[in-house]
């Protein structure tokens, strides 16, 4: 099943992309996507219903992000060897995290707003989890019953806010517009391995990024077991799993960074894609 | 005026506290204290009514922390030159900055829970800021009319996780109930200077912490202003300002850390007291 929230920022409204690939509206069976629509109960009703007879979306609606007031955005650093080495930091043994604030979430289509003093704004394709169910010291084999499904995020970042200014990264990871997230919430049951997904991005129609999941150097499963060791995890919660080579800091011998103007397309297979212009902030 | 959340965790209701000190129920006049309940307009509505004739809530009920629902919670890491000298950093030249998960919130006295695998598990009073109303790009001259109040957070962190693990702050910041919040929001207009304020804590009657808000490197208010270069501050949004010397992790020779069973209690000049006993999580 694919979920979508639609309408205006703030104002969405819940609803579905049929078999036959069009929009319907779910406000009569749920009133938003937020991490209680989410449990296997809710995801269940949902399934059964009789999509045809769903009322249409107007063609050309704006998509929001497909989960509505999530708890937190947990993201995962250095989790392709190849974007490690890019960076010039070895892989982590042990899954590297950091939080994204919420307020950066946007629409998958929404504009990317350059922030006011940014050189080094970045995009970084992930493959993001949802969770379903409240999660705690579970084990790798009990995280996917935890999972309700999975969308796409740009974990956007600003590299001198996030390398240069002192501390954490949370500066450059937590700005307004962020985090665009969708299109869709594709619920696990239709995603055969989410260790064998290609993501890629394309900045201006130059093909940037182009990675598959199966290179995670800690899988999704693991991830999200070893993250309920320190913090509960709960349904609604986004875990955002990292980026393989192909940043704007890592191209050689110049980095390439974004400027107000340009196209940022990202995708990943059978979770669809994202488009975001970029405008000064 | 001191607002407060009362009743069991996730049903916690609207408060204050009137000019004797009883606590009030403020149901039939907001529905919550959430971000909206935090704007001028909202908090001046609240400051005009007539407290004796508010119905009184049962006493010996739980407090909840006195923000329902906030965005998120920012802290500001090494902000007293004495802090930064025990844990051997330098204070840094602007504000050191790092999230902590919302899902970390409790309540005031509720129990603090030491995570399964934690050896190393410390305490920080600190200053938390209240956002009012959303902020973004402002000067250090906006900065007090972009706040609702203040109110008390006890940073608990786990210094294995934060600095041993691999990475950034946040597995050793964001366990759960290691942010305690309370007992009240006390609003701006009742805090005469937030840079004149003593803070402390106490583990088992030891006196642990004892520091002034004079001291802080980054005050409130270019606080406020320098994040918000960074991202949006939206109404309810809680900053913890950072904490003065005493931590455990800072004791010489040999650091002392929490252990189930124990009582720590921390308090701000105005701003009430917390007391939370220590368990097994």
């Amino acid at each position: 099943m694919k979920l979508i929230r639609y309408g205006q920022p703030g104002e969405e409204r819940p609803g579905l992309i049929d078999a036959e690939g069009v929009w319907r509206d779910l406000s009569d069976h749920v009133t938003d996507l937020t991490g209680e629509a989410l449990s296997p109960d809710a995801l269940a009703h949902l399934g059964a219903l009789e999509t045809s007879k769903l009322p249409l979306v107007p063609q050309g609606t704006r998509l929001g992000p497909p989960v509505s007031d999530p708890g937190k955005i947990v993201c995962i650093g250095l989790n392709y060897a190849d974007h490690a080495a890019e960076t010039g930091r070895p892989a982590p043994d042990e899954p590297m995290i950091f939080l994204k604030a919420t307020s950066a979430l946007s629409g998958p289509n929404d504009e990317i707003r350059i922030p006011r003093t940014s050189e080094k704004t970045d995009w970084e394709v992930e493959l993001a989890v949802v969770i379903g169910t409240h999660a705690k010291y579970i084990t790798d084999a009990q995280a996917m019953d935890h999972i309700a499904g999975f969308t796409v995020m740009n974990d956007v970042s600003e590299r001198a806010f996030q390398n240069e200014r002192g501390g954490q990264f949370t500066k450059g990871k937590s700005c307004d517009s962020f985090a665009p997230l969708g299109p869709w919430l594709v619920t696990k049951d239709d995603i055969t391995d989410p260790q064998n997904l290609r993501l890629w991005t394309e900045v201006d129609g130059t093909m940037r990024q182009d990675g598959t999941t199966a290179d995670m150097v800690h899988p999704v499963a693991k991830t999200v077991a070893y993250l309920s060791q320190f913090m509960a995890l709960h349904p609604g919660d986004i875990i955002a799993t990292g980026t393989p080579a192909g940043v704007g800091a890592g191209i050689r011998p110049d980095p390439v960074f974004l400027k107000p103007g340009q196209t940022v397309r990202i995708g990943i297979d059978g979770l669809g894609e994202q488009r975001c212009e970029t405008v000064p902030d």
